[in-house]
Formats: C-alpha cells, structure tokens, sequence
C-alpha cells in the first residue's frame, strides 16, 4: 500500500479516510481524503474531485454531503490536496490565489516553483496510479470546484482516454482572459503566453481536443466571481452546445451551499459513465 | 425583526443563513446559523439543534447536510452558538470543556459566569421567542450532539410543553457523573450538587419529569467518549424503554460523520411530530 490512513470515520455505511503519500510528481509528501462505500475489494470505480482556491482535501468530504450520495454503489470519490505544503519557496504563503492552496493544477515551469508544483502530472498521472494499484479502480471520473472545476475539465480534455466523464461547478474556463488566471500563469508557467493555452479549457476546446463524452457545468447565477473570473458563458459561446451541458442555477452563489444543492445531479451523471 | 443577517446563501431551494441578534438572558450579542426551506411566510415550524463543545453556530449547518433532508418541507432549523463570547471571564477561553463554547446549556450560579452564561433561558426563553415573533413559528423540536444532546435532553425533559420531541446524537446523559459533567457543573453551579441534578437528564427522569413524546437517541458503538462522559447505556437502565428509542450504531464514531449518516432519520422523526 503507497498510502498511509492518517484518520477514518464509518460514513453511511463505509469509510471517510484521510491520507498521506508520497508523489513522484511533485516529489513531496501530498494528502487526500476519499469516502469507500463499502469495502476496498468491491469498489470498482471512482471521482476524483479538484477543489477550488483556499481549500485542501479537507472541505469537500466534510462539506458537500458526498457520501450520501454515494452511499451503497460502488464509486469512490477521492479528493487531492489543492498543492504541495511547506516548500519554503519565497511568498508560497503570501497570497490565496497563488503558491499554497492555488497550484492551478498545472506542471509549473518557472524557477521557483518547477521542482514541486507538477500538480498536472500529480492528477493525471499519481493519483489515477493510485487509484488503479491501491484501490483496483477500472473507471475514473473527474470534477471539480473553481479553480478545480478549470482542473477538471482541463484534465478530462487534455487526457481524455483517462476519464470517463467530466463535471464542473463554477469552473474558471478561460484563466488565459481572467485575473485569477493570469496572474497563476505567469507565476507558474512564465511570460510565453503561448504555454498557457494548454492549461485553458477554451483554448483546448479550440484546437480540436475534448473530452470523452459531453461535459456537465453548473453556474449560480448570483456567483461574485462569475464574470470577472469564472466567465462560464464564454464557454457555450465559443465551444457549442455538442462539448457542454450548463446548468445556470438562478441565485446561487459561489460556495459549498450550491454545491452541496446540486450534488446529487453530478453524481449521478458520473455513476451513468462509470456503471 | 430583532435579528440581522449577516450572510445569506441560497440552498436547496431555500436559504442557509448567519445571523447575531440580543439575548435578554445572556444580556450578550448572540450568534446562530439557520436553514429556511422556503420563504419565512411558509415555514410553520422549527428544530432547534444544539451543537457540542468547541463547536460554534457554523458546524452543523454546514456539516451536517441538514438542508438536503428538510428541502421543500416547511419546518426549518436554527442552531444557535454553544456559549456568549469574549466575556473576558478569567479562564473563559482556556479549556475546550469549560468556558467558550462549552456553556452547557444551563443557567450559571458561580460568581465570574452567572452574569451571561444563561444558556438554558437563552434556549428555552429567546430562541423559542425569536422563532415564535420573528420567524412565525407554531410547534418546535428539538435535538443536539454530546454536550449539545444533554442540553436538547434537559429543555426537553423540562420544558416539555415548548418541544413537541427531542432526539440527540451521542448525548451526554448523566453529567452529574462524567468528567466533562462535573468539572462544568462544578464551575458554573458550585459545590452544592443538589442543584446539578436540574441539569441532569437521568437525574430529571428520575425526579417524574418527562418529555412530550418518546426520546429518539442515536449512539455510535466506536464512539471514543461513549464509556467514560456519555454513559449512554444508563439512560436506558435507569430510565426503561418507554422513554427513549436508543440506537447503537456499530462501528461510529463521535464525529459529523456518524451525525449526517444517520441525520435524515432524526429529521423524519421530528418531522411526524411537528407536521
């Protein structure tokens, strides 16, 4: 076992565990939380879920009612850590939308943060091995919140052969054409702009790339971030209606309380892709 | 009104929000957290629910997944803070037992606490005042989790004819006999310990009281407080079957995730009385 179970919890039937491992990708010890439905040897499949900035793997397994959900199939849903913790590297801990808690899910290419912050490689490559190895996972779906939401779907359409299917709540889908983005992108991939394209849903989307099958987004309407950074819109403008279903959810804002509503619906979406 | 919302987030059709108000019994701002499954006009009734030691206002209505089992009813929740804060009482904040966030729900006697830690009229007296003026409630339940289960036992027990039913979560039932008990009961009431059994669930069964309905009590059987503070098991020596449904869960723990697994059944049971 490459994981080590720090803490766990009986939850609606299975297990709520909180882990520690080693990555190979960003070569630092990395945490994660996952809710087991049943046991280890008859969970088949699983969500990996990206959380958005200022989170860790802490807050959508305490606070969306995932297990719930899930409860009696046999998907698992685990959730990564948002970066590598306590790398000393000048300002890592300064601001919330960059360094710690705000890796943006991509391999970082500047100086600073090029050694730890492959967090791309850490998703698609260390935590699907996991799952696959430890866990004898077959089929995987990704989503994400935010900052994961852009993780999920930037990881469903870059690897599209590794996810089944690919969902997203208030997901920053242009970061190239927001301050969120831009400000992540140049700290960790450096001024090329050309570079950022491949870490920017749209962009993706506009060179031919997608996902395995049609995604699924939902968007609160009264988000606060919606127009300057999330810019969800953008999306169905520029990629149609074959590539996206999005839910625009009237009064919703940005947080846990609209995610936690509108679970239920994204499960079910991706236990249709994994059965 | 004589509550102001400070944050509000639209959930499950309804709204998740925060809010301070005046206590007349604690003459101290107070805070509390509640979920209105529809607008204010339509909700009929409430649950109170009383959290335990170290937690404050936030931890159940956004741990929980309370909003998910009340959606489109018309009975809301309300879930007021575990004790009044910055006091400046010598020791207020030194111990996670004692002090902030462990009132205990009970009307303090000893010199430092008595001016504002009375919880108890808090509950009984202003919370079923607010909901009744402000929020245009008729019938009111109540429920709560290790300590905040001892103080849902005590009003219910006491103030029968305010709850139309009591459940708890891991309650602790006779704290005139635990630890955590009496180290509260000593520091809030002082020495005489005739006047501890008041707050006493199994002490106030004993004495003839009894709440308007069957208790409902749920019990984790990993529960890491259940043989030394809860001492669950005496609840139903001391007080027989006809005053408690009481269920061991097998292999629960104290934590959140024991309380929402079995949440939707508390829910449902409050709901039969109050519909």
């Amino acid at each position: 076992m490459s994981y080590t179970v720090l803490k766990k919890h009986k939850s609606f039937g299975g297990e709520t565990i909180f882990c520690e491992h080693h990555s190979e990708s960003t070569k630092t010890k990395m945490n994660f939380s996952a809710f087991l439905p049943k046991n280890i040897e008859e969970v088949e499949s699983a969500v990996i879920w990206l959380s958005g900035l200022t989170c860790n793997e802490e807050n959508f397994i305490t606070k969306a009612g995932v297990q719930a959900h899930l409860a009696g199939t046999n998907t698992m849903v685990i959730c990564p850590d948002t970066s590598p913790r306590g790398q000393n590297i000048p300002g890592e801990d300064d601001s919330y939308d960059f360094g710690s808690g705000a890796s943006f899910y991509l391999n970082a290419r500047t100086e600073n943060y090029e050694s730890s912050y492959q967090m791309y490689d850490y998703v698609v490559k260390d935590i699907v091995k996991l799952l696959r190895e430890d866990f004898g996972i077959k089929k995987i779906s990704i989503f994400g919140h935010s900052m994961g939401g852009h993780g999920a779907l930037v990881c469903g359409i870059r690897d599209s052969d590794k996810f089944e299917s690919v969902s997203a709540f208030s997901p920053i889908v242009n970061p190239v054409n927001c301050p969120w983005g831009q400000k992540a992108f140049k700290g960790y991939l450096g001024d090329d702009e050309t570079k950022w394209k491949e870490y920017d849903a749209i962009e993706l989307t506009k060179s031919g790339k997608k996902a395995k099958s049609k995604i699924l987004i939902d968007q609160g309407t009264a988000d606060e971030f919606l127009e300057k950074e999330l810019l969800t819109q953008k999306f169905e403008e520029v990629c149609g209606e074959g590539v996206a279903d999005i839910n625009y959810r009237e009064g919703y804002d940005h947080s846990y309380y609209f995610i936690s509503t509108f679970l239920k619906g994204h499960i079910e979406f991706h236990l249709s892709h994994l059965e």
